[in-house]
């Protein structure tokens, strides 16, 4: 349950919660995984940024360090992920959701869409990401289309993420080759 | 005090830290606001990246949100600031000394200036920004120049920074004209 913010005590709401943390994790840790191993071979640098916190109150217990004893989850300003890669911006969020006919767009943020469309019309790469935990299957797609739909509608259904967007091929290392559709999306001209 | 890991119980350290704290807030609040200028008119997007906070214990008081009750700072994995500047990467880390005659390299850590380093080799705009608060000056340094003083001495002079940096002219909107010195440094050949 650590750094998921806003659980309540009903009880069901927050094992549904924490369900989706741990499942939420193991997306985060793909890509983790993926931007580590593209790293070493360095084709690209890409980074989760931290979870904003709005520190309250810190004590100095003792002769240890700085103890933070109240803080609260902030809503992110930005997205989860950027870096470069190929000289580019990119920029994207990745989300996960276990339905298994459509992705509630309740779980991202308006100025995140905003955000990625600013960073699309300063000619960086900006895309969202979508897992659908029943079929195992993540999706590339383009913030521009995304933004479209989102202004639409309340979920974008699993059939058009097929159709708009790109299913990610996966593998050992990396897990996900999100780089391999980010060329095909955005480098189509290199290859050529 | 807060948002500054850690401090001790110390007295005469942590108000020399406090000092530091109110200081270094300025350097950061002068860059925020000329990030939000370059972002409004479209020049930009660069923000600062969240401290990075490990959550140890959260508490669900009452009906409300989450309230995170046991934390601690975390050493940041890269730098403070990030974005999109003229299609290209930017990265960069900024900071403060109320020295006059030096810069103490302490301030910055090794895996900082290595990310600088992996940024430029991947072809992004990498530096650092150093102000000193007694003259009121801001320098820009191109990361791989810094980096070669890093590995070689504790500190680099006043003198050494006024002659390898470009001193960031300051105004009102934006207070720290930096990008002007980024296409100075960058983007030579369009400047012709």
């Amino acid at each position: 349950m650590i750094g998921y913010p806003n659980l309540k005590r009903n009880k069901v709401k927050e094992i549904k919660v924490v369900n989706n943390a741990i499942k939420g994790m193991s997306l985060e840790k793909e890509i983790n995984e993926s931007n580590e191993y593209y790293k070493q071979i360095k084709k690209a640098l890409i980074y989760k940024k931290p979870t904003p916190i709005q520190v309250v109150k810190v004590d100095y217990p003792k002769r240890s360090g700085a103890k933070i004893s109240e803080a609260y989850y902030q809503i992110p300003s930005t997205t989860d992920y950027n870096g470069i890669y190929r000289k580019n911006y990119i920029d994207f969020e990745a989300k996960e959701t276990i339905s298994k006919s459509s992705f509630p767009f309740k779980n991202i943020h308006l100025h995140q869409i905003e955000h990625l469309r600013n960073v699309s019309e300063l000619g960086g790469i900006a895309f969202i990401m979508i897992k659908f935990i029943s079929y195992n299957e993540t999706y590339l797609i383009d913030a521009l289309l995304a933004e479209k739909l989102y202004k639409n509608s309340k979920s974008i259904s699993y059939l058009k993420i097929k159709e708009i967007g790109i299913l990610i091929k996966e593998g050992l290392t990396p897990r996900l080759k999100y780089l391999d559709v980010v060329d095909q999306i955005y480098f189509k001209e290199d290859l050529k």
